[in-house]
């Protein structure tokens, strides 16, 4: 195949989909689907899409990075006329109609933005960022696990209390859906699973804090379901510290509510930024960077261009829609029926209008809140549901049935089978004993059996 | 729990074990299930004990890296007196019987010396190793998988067809049971399981090329069954290339057998060099650093000391034993025994001897070959037997069944479900279009549909 092969069939509109998260693979496999004589090109940094909300528990070692990943060109593969392109976006011309990758660029008819969010930093991104890693990709899930891991093995090894205490001090920064999720698996790792198998560390050493700067953590959820689910975390062990601002991140531990709290792992779940998208459109955008769209989720003064998910906002009943995968997934379906009427010459149905299916958050193993319409259900019953939801929603999982293993084998066994620490591009992987604060005198011995 | 606690238990005699691979972990697990009263110390570089048969499944994208190891605390939770330090043995100083890690040291009363071996590059380690990495830890299989998938993408993205063909060409340097696995598994995942996924790539510039200096592959098998083994390879698409010595390799391709072949994924299986254990211990060793152990697998003139596995090599029946699992496994009960023999004053009974159970090797998907005694045995019953004896050999694995239906699933949907191309210390993961020698005039149009 040389490159003269490689021309747009004419004729036949071109869609450009960058980003294949929740939104934008919705929209391609619908379009797919729909459309198929449309020559269509999804552009992702990666080349797999991933199964977000279920990365807390790829951090806390109960599932590998390939159980809630999947090779976006495999869930395509059946699309003849779809090309995946692995490339990082870095502009787009609307002028000319292309979307640059560095110095490269393709034309596109109709173009859909759904690149997704990153972890707002609050302008304190290059200092705190690298001490406390968010939860987005597959790398910073990774990064998490080696760092509670290797922590733990650090502990084993440290002589100095005051270090040991340290070392065994996790904080969740953020008490939304994500920070609770993190909380609870972390304290089930830290306080149940691990301790049995280490000879020097008294699990009583151990904490778990979660720092909320709001009166209450799960502001989106119904406040009698926060209550309980910060009851249900409070038994795990985490200690929920609520109208508690953070200050200040160091290596040696972080300043909250006017404390100072020595801690090894840090995981920020505060907020999130939208991508980039909003300065390559130069768009209008909110303070978290988000694109402020049409009713039709086109971008003002641009009916060829759609913004979708985390990197768009959008008014309902008086509030900007939450950036949860039900919305993304919704408006990829609408994005692919109202492209499909451009492209008819049809004038566009209705605006987006998201039908709220309810809110979902598991706190530990076998207990959740849910908040569906004004039922509320919390526990195990919740936990079934979120189960059952998220199995059916794992998008072109093959292996699904193996995932759901995974999770009942994990759940049931307390299990965390994922326990590799890997060599990363930030940390040494093999802790240097030497490097402990010990006291001189005790660094010959660097530790033995307790005598008992 | 302060210093004060961490002193060792006067009287009862102290056993310290570096490396816990097959027999390092068989030495553990006997020592705390014989001798409970022993302190018992393991150190590892690593937190995990790595099933090293299977990590071709690995970097060919079939197994998660967790499915092959585990955290080797977990192994040895049960054995109260058993301590797990995860660090660097950079020395042992024998006169005062202490192991040392950097600047820290401990005692020992009997020293077992299992560090395994890691590939030997004739003297070009520095130059060829970055280009073509070994398959010795979860690391090396990581950088594998990350190379195969990365090189299909830019392959996709590729416009020039002599790098497009340069790209699609995979070399295996050594053919043994590794260079075999690995060539046979690459051939499946490049001809059979990626090509449907891409829309720019003609299976036809695939090549998987297998180099082997010797005169056949499988030297250590019968001559019937490498000759099987070599058909089978072929029938995959392996170009088989026997009495071909590799004589440099480059960024751009290697030099084997006189002949220049482009190629962007070199994979290197050509042979072993034992871990520095022989400097530490100052022994004589043979040319692949193997130390020179005594019958009873003690270091000459240090009977408290003990070097097993592709650490050490052995004559029996007038040859050294193979560097496999099952010889190490063999040791490390019988260097349990002889300690046990030891403390209690005892003579050793008899020195050591392996128990030959046979050779296993898997060519490609349900195809192996086995050679037990006088029989030989190829095809897909060799290949039950294969899948039967490393599933019980899993020592400790809780999910061995899971593993078994990741496999099972695998193989009988060809599926290649752990395609995650994630960040490297060493790579960019994401191609930049423009870093492709396309030629100027194409720069602005990176790829599009064929027209059809």
């Amino acid at each position: 195949m040389d490159a003269e092969a490689r021309t747009t069939q004419t004729g036949h509109p071109r869609v450009v989909i960058v980003g294949a998260g929740f939104g934008g693979l919705q929209a391609a496999l619908d379009i797919g689907k729909q459309q198929p004589e449309v020559n269509l090109t999804v552009i992702d940094r990666t080349n797999h899409h991933l199964f977000q909300p279920l990365l807390y528990q790829v951090a806390t070692a109960a599932l590998s990075p390939a159980d809630i990943s999947t090779p976006i060109r495999h869930v395509l593969r059946k699309q003849k006329r779809t090309e995946v392109v692995m490339a990082e976006v870095t502009d787009v011309d609307l002028e000319q109609k292309r979307v640059i990758m560095h110095d490269v660029s393709i034309p596109y008819d109709y173009l859909v933005i759904a690149t997704g969010a990153h972890e707002n930093y609050f302008g304190h991104r290059e200092s705190w960022e690298p001490i406390a890693p968010g939860l987005k990709s597959i790398e910073d899930a990774q990064q998490i696990r080696r760092k509670i891991l290797l922590t733990f093995e650090q502990a084993e090894l440290e002589m100095d209390t005051e270090q040991r205490k340290r070392l065994l001090t996790f904080m969740v920064i953020g008490g939304g859906p994500t920070g609770v999720e993190m909380a609870g698996a972390i304290a089930e790792l830290a306080y149940q699973t691990l301790p049995p198998e280490y000879r020097h560390i008294d699990p009583g050493m151990i904490r778990v804090i979660l720092v909320e700067a709001m009166p209450r953590i799960l502001s989106t959820f119904p406040k009698s379901l926060a209550r309980r689910a910060r009851k249900k975390l409070e038994r795990l062990g985490v200690d929920v510290r609520t109208s508690t601002l953070l200050e200040e991140i160091t290596e040696e531990g972080a300043v909250a509510g006017g404390q100072w709290m020595p801690a090894n792992t840090i995981i920020w779940t505060a907020g999130v930024q939208a991508s980039p998208a909003g300065q390559w459109l130069g768009a209008e955008t909110d303070r978290a960077g988000r694109v402020l769209v049409n009713p039709d989720l086109t971008l003002p003064n641009h009916s060829d261009v759609f913004v979708l998910g985390d990197t768009a906002t959008i008014m309902q009943d008086n509030k900007p829609l939450p950036g949860i995968a039900p919305v993304a997934m919704q408006q990829g379906h609408y994005v692919a029926v109202v492209i499909k009427q451009k492209i008819a010459g049809e004038q566009t149905s209705e605006p987006f209008h998201y039908h709220d299916k309810g809110y979902l958050a598991t706190v530990g193993r076998a207990y959740a809140i849910a908040s569906i319409g004004r039922i509320r259900i919390s526990g195990f019953s919740a936990w079934i549901l979120w189960l059952a939801v998220h199995i059916v929603y794992l998008i072109g999982y093959d292996n699904r049935i193996m995932v759901l293993l995974q999770w009942a084998w994990s759940y049931i066994f307390l299990k965390r089978r994922v326990r590799i620490i890997a060599p990363s591009t930030r940390d040494n992987p093999v802790p240097d004993p030497a490097h402990n604060n010990m006291p001189a005198a005790e660094k010959t011995e660097v530790s033995t059996i307790p005598g008992q």
